[in-house]
């Protein structure tokens, strides 16, 4: 008889819950998106709909309705009343006994999560500190894939440094972005980030963030950093959803600027804060 | 308040079941093992159990016990009653809300499944064919993780292609190794397969392979192939635990020798099943 066991538990195969069968586990079969919403709207709907169909599309997830994955959330988001939420969903490729090939007809799970946004006050104030870690993810990170596991070795070695945020750098020493931000850096009014490759996720937050530096009247490059060029500039800052742009004050062991958020940083928080109102 | 979504269901966090926030689904944090059964005896069990061991350490997944997993094994195993049984076992860091950063104390999770094997008769007596993708996995692949994504796009490719096995070709245009297995190439009396680095799983499977092909008087080479290499070879198997060793007859376009198992592919089989008794 097949079986399986559940911590200590054996059961028939027949009474194992399709939960325990995700292939999201099995193969992190899947893709995802974080949302946040700022005092009850939230931000970049839209935007974040689309990069999910493309992963979708991208790894040959089919039959998921976007319209109805937009009226779920909202409903959710309504019934949580949170004004400050961070809203997580991802759709795996379903539940199956574990097979490299889906059976055909397979139908796709959904999650999603509402909870309340931590405060980072504090970070946005005062900056964060960062450390490099080697880029092992794998080669299509423009998929926002449910395989996370280097960035979560990553934050884990963050961690143990008293880091806020890991920062991936290549085998070429170059940098590509953080593990869970986009990454960027001001030398005079100049801001460079890496550009957008099958290596570097579409982020939503980095593009409102070119938008933001544009409008100060900021220069754009999108090249790649290399570490020694990141240590030297004059600011450095991360941006990611759930706290927009967050200023950079260590960088390994080196201290940026003047050790507090930058003049540009700062002045692009205020820009990026017209968007979400 | 805050909610979840499964499907089309909103409930209260507090009610979502631990499977639901396995960190094997958000970041497919955990790492697996596959053995098989021949004629009621597990195969390799301690090189498993070992190998396991060490992708746990190597992941930081700690307070996992080897001894307890083989007992729940073995006890399994002899429940189930299935004499040629395919083993699968995972262990994730554990359930909690979505973070990169696992609460501390975190209980692992543990979960088995025991299923009858496939029948690889035909495959063995007459070989599979293969094709090449483009290696996409991260860095680490030392590490038996369950970030799988790009090995299941890889056999999702080769299925469109009437290929059983996909065969993985880095950057430089080297092969390291199937999308599920090891690959070798023979030619004249040479046996050649990727080194174990940190981009190589070191399957058992191969490690047995390469004792059979020395007991027959073979010569062993470690070192990379190219993808014209591989073509041009007499004969090219694959290595897996499911199904040992498994000729390659078609490689891409290209009919490998006669377009039969090859002549030492089938001494090594002959081989091999001494070591599995």
């Amino acid at each position: 008889m097949e079986i399986a066991v559940i911590q200590d538990k054996i059961l028939p195969m027949a009474e194992v819950a399709s939960a325990y069968l995700d292939r999201g586990v099995f193969f992190g079969d899947g893709v995802y998106e974080v949302l946040r919403s700022y005092s009850g709207k939230i931000f970049a709907l839209d935007e974040h709909l689309e990069r999910f169909s493309v992963s979708l599309a991208k790894i040959e997830i089919h039959g998921v309705d976007i319209k109805q994955i937009r009226s779920r959330l909202l409903e959710a988001f309504e019934q949580a009343g949170i004004a400050n939420a961070k809203i997580y969903f991802h759709v795996t490729r379903g539940s199956a006994l574990r097979s490299h090939i889906a059976p055909k007809e397979l139908k796709p799970n959904f999650f999603l999560t509402i909870t309340e946004l931590d405060d980072f006050t504090d970070q946005k104030a005062n900056g964060i500190a960062v450390c490099t870690f080697p880029d092992w993810r794998w080669h299509r990170c423009d998929i926002k894939s449910l395989n996370l596991l280097p960035n979560v070795l990553a934050r884990l070695d963050a961690a143990k440094k008293d880091c806020e945020e890991a920062i991936f750098v290549n085998e070429a020493g170059l940098i590509t972005e953080g593990a869970g931000s986009a990454f960027f850096a001001v030398t005079d009014n100049i801001l460079q980030t890496a550009p957008l490759t099958t290596n570097i996720l579409p982020s939503i937050t980095r593009k409102y963030s070119i938008k933001a530096a544009r409008q100060i009247g900021m220069e754009v490059v999108e090249k790649c950093l290399t570490v020694e060029q990141a240590a030297c500039a004059n600011e450095l800052f991360i941006a990611v959803t759930t706290k927009d742009i967050v200023g950079v004050v260590k960088f390994n062991d080196k201290i940026i600027g003047s050790g507090e958020v930058g003049k540009y940083t700062r002045l692009m928080m205020v820009k990026f804060a017209t968007y979400v109102q």
